[in-house]
């Protein structure tokens, strides 16, 4: 896969250095990530909404009622910009100009169009489905023709896109490494808690290895 | 004080009884959030772009490099519309269509300005840094002129506003509760691991208690 083009749209212009245009590396910012944040312009006006996602090849995949002003919007092929961000750590640094924060940040630039084909649709569902809970689909119920008709997927070309990630320890003044101030990473991270089951559960049904072993993509690593 | 009055800008269309306009709900949200998701136009093409923020009363403080094209936009007085979202919960349903997420959300709209006055911009750096880190600001070696030079510091007035928030159980259709098939709540936490101090720490410094003892906003609750 060719990395994206550097463009005034994408190109990272602050310490530049942390800039990516790799897409693999993009792509598995955006693939970690439970949620992300889409933003759209109305009548000059931004809305930024965070919503599920899913990636499907060069595309993001959203979804949400018939009604959503989001989706409304994001399907009639406006320009669309879709932000996913993983906090890492909070970099505490002798001094407070250089704290800091330790994080992978990915913005992705397209359109979107509605996905009205049935199948599509369909497999749109289980692939966002899928992306959230791997091995969801298999066993929940399928949507039926009402529920089907009740929401808009969205395909999301990704036009153009960058990350920006930052790692490692803090970055200080070099006359400022004498002061007698702490310094260090606080490192941040996800958790997932022990499942809840539902107060109504069918009897004899066990909460099921995928969901009890659910974990997503890298863990934090020391000092990353 | 009165609630943000709901206005096209901030209703919340969908499942409208999630909609919140209460300031104090929606500042506890903002205040919560370790980072925000801003979004600007420039020249119809929507950006995304996150960030550390502060609130003070009824503004969000956001500071950057001078030369950021978000701060840059930003204080030219631009409509800009900023959203912190903190995920809580996977709701996993028996029917797919009803698989959702326990959150909260709140999105704000207002305008900014840059801010200027030395004084001003010192406070306002103050402020951020005891958002991240209450305590910090005390211990941290203060900006310096070259410092300050190098920061835009800009103030977003909070015009209007609404959040969003599910909690609690799923939700399924009465016919499907029968269903064998595992349903619950998978909960998300944000936590923070032992802070990692920096190699080149000054001797006899230790770990000053607001580092460790670290913790932010509410906790998960069982189901919420």
């Amino acid at each position: 896969m060719p990395p994206f083009s550097k463009t005034p749209l994408n190109i990272v212009r602050r310490v530049a250095e942390r800039g990516e245009y790799d897409r693999k590396a993009i792509y598995e910012i955006v693939d970690d990530a439970l949620l992300c944040h889409v933003g759209f312009v109305a009548d000059a006006q931004p809305f930024v909404i965070s919503s599920f996602h899913s990636r499907s090849r060069h595309t993001i995949l959203l979804h949400g009622a018939k009604a959503s002003r989001l989706l409304k919007h994001v399907k009639e092929g406006h320009p669309v910009c879709i932000t996913c961000t993983h906090l890492n750590g909070l970099v505490m640094a002798r001094s407070v100009f250089h704290h800091s924060m330790n994080y992978r940040s990915a913005v992705l630039f397209g359109h979107g169009h509605a996905i009205e084909d049935e199948d599509e649709k369909m497999h749109a569902f289980q692939v966002l489905t899928d992306h959230i809970m791997p091995g969801r689909w298999k066993e929940a119920r399928h949507p039926n023709a009402k529920e089907m008709n009740a929401t808009t997927l969205v395909r999301v070309s990704i036009d153009s896109a960058s990350a920006k990630t930052r790692s490692g320890p803090v970055g200080d003044d070099e006359e400022d490494y004498m002061l007698p101030v702490w310094a260090g990473v606080l490192p941040v991270e996800r958790r997932f808690l022990d499942p809840q089951e539902d107060a109504r559960l069918a009897s004899g049904v066990d909460v099921p290895e995928y969901i009890r072993s659910y974990h997503r993509g890298k863990r934090n690593e020391v000092g990353a």
